[in-house]
This record gives structure tokens, sequence and C-alpha cells, in this order.
């Protein structure tokens, strides 16, 4: 996930020679049911998770039973997957490109106003302050690859302690692979909570949505149609959690 | 650009209600001869000038000749768009979906090896790390919308001092803001330098290739794969840039 480079580093008014370590960025194929779905450009580890973790946060799949098989291949950067008698239709397929302002994939295949419709959050969960500030400590404590980098993101499914957690230079691509990992080992969403490094917006709270998860906790700022999607949603929505301090949006 | 919510702010155990400020986001269709190209998620200012900056940069415009005329229909958040004697056809529209690493959009109509192929910069560019340090310092001094949310990125066209700003959400728009800017304002391209307050991925120096900008100047920090094409193009590229401190990659 990191490759080295050598580079010419500033200081004041000295230059020199030195070896860094940089994020590495690299294109991924998605193929469903034998039909290319789109290619993203994540960070290369767990592939195979990012992949079927945006099939779930795109509401194709809902529990690793509606996956059949999938395989990744190194060499094309390719994940393939088959799926459980669920078909890709051109509806999805042609729906308006919606791009998204999310690092890391920035394309949906669902339109806000599906979302709206599809999901409410009914399951009820309780955080309190110092368990969010807590949770939010653990979290930052992971983060490696961006301590290494500056350059990833991450996101993590918690509950009393952070149970998954994944680096990605895509805010998206981090939440997607915590959410395959999820589908994978059969870990439910309802009376979990996401955790983001990064800015949420509509689609990060969309993907949370569709999933069924019902709490979200960021250490940035939300936008104003995040903020209209938690409170229309009935999702809890925290941004800015750092050390002792918060907000809570919805 | 930004609207008040209120929400209750959490400082050590104490909870109050306030106003606070929060980066819009809205949905914003380009339609391009008659054709609805793309929508992306964007901070509602500038419109004409992220469509405009938007053609630029995908390499289907080259000059604000290329354009017959454009106008905003805020009300369905549109702008369309008719081109002069150049058609948008099936093939730009059919490429593979590049799902990019950046905020603001993801979305590429070109693909990676077009890219190399098309561009290296051959005018040469002289910066020194001061002046590399005071356009930062500029450049953030600016940053007001960052300042006041906490949620935005901004770009800029520099030569010794700042020429064109901008601020959006995402960190694409407000590269497409400013290179749209520069076009309807007739700024040449070959001799300045884009600042970003984000990190840089491959499609953030793509965009530069694509319009021509030699040199890009950030805060952040790139990826493996936009070190390679900055290298493969001969363009310049710091990164981490802070105070008296800088990282050059390329």
């Amino acid at each position: 996930m990191i490759q080295t480079f050598r580079i010419k580093r500033i200081r004041e008014s000295s230059i020199e020679e030195i070896e860094d370590w940089v994020i590495e960025e690299t294109p991924l194929t998605i193929v469903v049911n034998g039909q290319e779905l789109v290619t993203v450009v994540c960070t290369p580890e767990k592939e195979e998770l990012l992949a079927i973790g945006f099939l779930g946060s795109e509401g194709i799949v809902g529990k690793i039973e509606d996956i059949r098989d999938y395989s990744v291949d190194g060499k094309t950067r390719t994940v393939t997957i088959t799926l459980n008698g669920i078909t890709i239709d051109d509806k999805i397929l042609s729906r308006r490109r919606l791009v998204t302002s999310g690092c890391g994939r920035g394309i949906s295949f669902y339109t806000y106003e599906d979302a709206l419709k599809s999901t409410e959050i009914t399951q009820r969960i309780e955080i309190s302050p110092e368990r969010a500030f807590t949770l939010m400590k653990q979290f930052q404590r992971q983060s490696s690859l961006f301590l290494r980098t500056g350059g990833a993101h991450s996101a993590a499914l918690a509950k009393e302690d952070i149970l998954l957690f994944a680096e990605d230079i895509g805010r998206h691509n981090a939440v997607d692979k915590i959410i395959g990992e999820a589908l994978v080992k059969r870990v439910s969403f309802g009376d979990k909570i996401l955790l983001s490094s990064g800015r949420i917006s509509s689609e990060v709270i969309l993907k949370a949505a569709k999933i069924g998860i019902p709490a979200i906790i960021s250490r940035s700022a939300p936008t104003s149609i995040a903020i209209n999607i938690a409170r229309e949603l009935n999702m809890t929505l925290m941004g800015f959690v750092r050390g002792k301090k918060a907000n809570i949006y919805s």
C-alpha cells in the first residue's frame, strides 16, 4: 500500500534528496455477472472487500448469500463477482450518472430520491459523548497509513469498540471496504456505528443508510445535504469529534 | 454557499444548542449540445465556470471560442452549453467509466493511457522555494469558506501572485472552476502554477496536463500514480508545502 520515491525535501533554504513514503494508487475494475460495472481508483489492499462493499452500499446486494463467488486477479486488477439470482439490469447501469463529492469513488448508481424513499432507520442506538470520544481516539491510533503517508482516509465499524477498520486513498473506498468485510463476516449493521476520517457528504450518508447503519461519527465537517438526509432518515450524525468536543447534527 | 443549521454542541460534559455554519452541497447537471453529460455534486457558486472548466479539463474544449454559448438555470440546477463545431460523440460517453479518487467529482471521460499519450509539458517555468511558500501563504489566507465551515477545498491559478481562486466541497470542482474562469477570461495556462488544498491524485495531475498547466503545488500528499504521471509528462509537482517546508516530487 506504500511506495518509496526518491524526492527532494526543502527545509528553509536547504534542499536534500531523501527516500519518502507515498500512498499507492491503482485502478481496480469490478466485473459483476460477466459485465464490467465500474473502475475505481483505490489503494491496493482488501480489493475483494471493496468490491463486495461497493455492491452492498449501492444496494445491489444485502447479504453475503447474494454472492455466489468472487475472485481477485492481481495482474489485471479486476475483481470478478457472480451474484446469486440477482441480475444487474440496464436500469441500474443507465441511471443518471450522479457524480458525488467523495474521494475514492465518485459514482453512485442510485439517486438521492431513491435513497430517501427506500430507507429509514428505526432501530434505536445510544451513544454517550464519552463513547464517541473514546471511539474516535481508538480510530485515529489505528490510522497507520495516514501517519506514514499523510494521504489516506480511514473508516471503521464499531459498537463498544472498533470491530472493523480499513484505509484507502478514497474515503468512499474505506467505507466500502468495511461494509464488504462486514458482509463477508456476517456482522450486522443495525446496531453499529460508522466512523470516518473524512467529510460527510450526501453519498457517505446514503451508503450507510442503504446498508442500514444508524449512526455516523466523523472528525470532519458534514455538508448541508448530508445533514438533511440524516434528519430525514432518522440517522445519528456527529461531526468534528475531536478530543472532548463534538457537534451533533442529527 | 453556506447554510445555517441548529445543532447541539458538546464541550467536555456540557451540551448546548447553537446555530452553526455548514457548507452547501447541491447537484448540478451539465448539458452539452442538448445531451446530458454528467451530474456533479458541488457548492453552488460559479456554476457556469465549473461546467466550462470541466469541459476544459476533460480535453473537450481548449479555448473559450470552442463554446458558442452557455447559460445557468438556477431552478433546475443545470448549466446548458452549446459548442462551436465540436460534437460530443458516443466515443467520449462510452469510454470506460474511470472513477477517480477525487472529491467533488469522480468521473473522467478519458483514460490514463490517453492522457499520457496526449500531453507533455515543454514550457519551462521556474519556481523558487520562497515563491512556493509565499503563494501557499496567500492561498490559505483566501480560503474563507474553509475557515467558516471546515468543509471546503480550494484551488488557485498563480504566476507571481494568485490570479484566480475558487472554493468547493470537491477538490476537483475547485480546480475546474479556476480552469473555467481562466478559459472565460482568456488567461493562458502554460506559464502558470496550479495551487490545491487537497491531495494530488492521478486525475488532478491529468486535469492540469490536459489543459497545459506545467506545475502543481499542494499543501497535501500526492499519490504514487500522480508522481509517476508528473515525472512522465515533465510536470513540476510539489507537495506538503507548509510554512518553510516542502517536498519536490517531480
